[in-house]
């Protein structure tokens, strides 16, 4: 996110260097922190964790790791739907798990969805322990889930007695009014029992070099494997993460308001400069999240020649523009926009995109 | 440590507030760190370690976790003198690795050392890989073990071809004017390429709830592992560690300077204070860090009677004081006493200790 931090966080970091509160993490902003993770869930989607149940770790891939170790245990098979967030193609394998990914589907109005019967049929070829990443709001489309999509989306797992990581780092940013963040954890007493949850202000509230993220643990079973002293050895949050993460959820509510509405109207001013710029792409619509999936495999430039395979290295090498290639995400000819900066900034690489893609022989 | 942070960290912290520099590690400010710190080596020890050589890690935990899981790997024997730090003692075996201790012996002027000949046969006695997990300047004794210790060290090290695990973190609190501090690393091309070397600007400016510290890796074997993806994922430091590792080396000298002064003064008004306050304690003169440990176990309260076992607990329900029980470092009987405050308190705590103990049925 390329926008100031809000204010109440940056008082409260303030206060934090003029008092020197850089010590080891103090027990009672321990529990603060914890606090106003379970109080921002009850405000916003009405579900309202445990304290004792949240833990605080340094980043949600951190809170992957304890899953995977710990939770799921040796031996664990993620599986992952595609398009994805790029280090949960990566990060399992990198500590020792296996991996499995599910293409998504798109429906009839082009949205992209779970493909539930792939999701059924990876599940039941995996022996072992699967654990199943989802991440709701959808890095990297721009999806909210729905109720339904998320129930069906359970049948399945409890089908195959597999567990769940819900990756809901991006629950606060809803582009649209009408949008309602469903947790996953919350949907039922099954879906409590077999699911981990990762949150974190990091996304929302720009402050993910300070090192603080919650995973929630509601089933019975997680609980008492999270309560050993092991599980958590090593993975300390930074103190003052734990004090931008408390101001964040406590007091960046209207902050986040005014960064809502300037991200919806960055998510339709890109797709109309996307479609001048570049005809043929197909851009989505995020529902949530900051980040727009570009699909280009249909762009050709004016001599006609197709896009190079990475995308990537051909925007920042011919148009001056970091864009995530698709291909990290398990999407390739498909480019990741962040759209979290300021306009005058968006509508220039765009254009600039656009030019890269023009002048390509 | 109980003091304010150093003017130039507090500044530096107070721009990467007012800047929102809490993102993702930029690559320069990577860089800026790892230049730091050994450009504070250089300084300060003549010692230039290569920045290629130099990890960023959240915290010396850290570095020993990796150290075991990815340097000497699976089924390591860590091999830990006592007194040590207490999280020595525990780390290990919390990731799966195994444990040996060694109980450090007295010279003749009563000082802390190694017991060579223990140290000797106990890495005899070990299949597999071995890690001596040393600490210079020696927490909890406060030793700064000198070259012809080290070198001493060295050769029944290499006898068994073990490993050694560094740990340097107070390498900037040295006491004594004339006391230097060798890196292990430093002392020959053995030691080099036998060593992890792991120090951090938390302890000596007082920033462990940033996250941030540094992994040395001088050996030709470790530097290829240390390359691998695989062996820092998930285990980033904190942005704004970085920011303030960085400018704790550069400009942190003369606030050093005076603290260690400080420090030194509190040291001898410790020493005057307890063997007022306790006659019968045998206090360390710490020669680096910031920590007196206390022999307790010839003291008897004013009615004759023996301490109770749960040292730091009696001392905290009867004299408001809170103090590591030695049993946590391997020295029951003994207290250790973080001498990083006000002198006022200091004062006032000791005195509280002795009245704890006068009151003792």
């Amino acid at each position: 996110m390329d926008f100031p931090v809000a204010p109440p966080v940056t008082r409260a970091l303030q206060r934090a260097v003029a008092d020197s509160a850089f010590g080891y993490l103090p027990t009672s902003l321990v529990a603060e922190t914890k606090r106003a993770c379970a109080d921002w869930y009850a405000r916003t989607t009405g579900w309202a964790p445990a304290v004792a149940d949240i833990h605080l770790v340094p980043d949600v891939l951190t809170a992957l790791r304890v899953t995977l170790d710990h939770v799921t245990g040796p031996g664990t098979t993620a599986v992952v739907t595609t398009p994805a967030y790029m280090p949960f193609l990566t990060r399992p394998e990198l500590v020792g798990h296996g991996l499995r990914t599910v293409a998504a589907a798109r429906d009839a109005d082009g949205r992209w969805v779970h493909d539930l019967e792939a999701l059924d049929a990876t599940l039941a070829s995996i022996d072992g322990p699967a654990l199943l990443v989802l991440c709701n709001p959808w890095n990297p489309v721009g999806r909210v889930l729905s109720r339904e999509e998320l129930l069906a989306i359970a049948e399945v797992v409890e089908r195959h007695g597999a567990t769940v990581f819900s990756d809901e780092i991006h629950a606060p940013v809803l582009l649209d009014d009408d949008a309602a963040h469903v947790p996953y954890a919350s949907l039922s007493p099954a879906t409590a029992e077999h699911t981990i949850t990762a949150v974190s202000a990091s996304k929302a509230w720009n402050l993910p070099g300070l090192k603080c993220a919650q995973l929630l643990a509601t089933g019975t079973r997680h609980r008492e494997i999270l309560a050993r002293p092991a599980t958590f050895a090593g993975y300390e949050p930074a103190t003052i993460g734990l004090v931008a993460n408390t101001a964040a959820y406590d007091l960046g509510g209207p902050w986040l308001e005014g960064a809502r509405t300037y991200l919806r109207e960055n998510r339709d001013a890109f797709a109309a400069a996307i479609a001048e710029a570049i005809p043929d792409a197909v851009a989505t619509r995020p529902e949530g999240t900051y980040l727009a999936l570009v699909d280009l495999r249909a762009v050709r430039s004016a001599s006609g020649a197709a896009l190079p395979d990475d995308l990537g290295a051909f925007f920042r090498d011919h148009a001056g523009v970091a864009i995530t290639d698709g291909a990290l995400c398990g999407a390739p000819g498909f480019v990741r926009f962040n759209l979290a900066l300021p306009r005058p900034l968006l509508l220039e690489a765009v254009a600039a995109l656009g030019s890269a893609v023009d002048a390509l022989d």
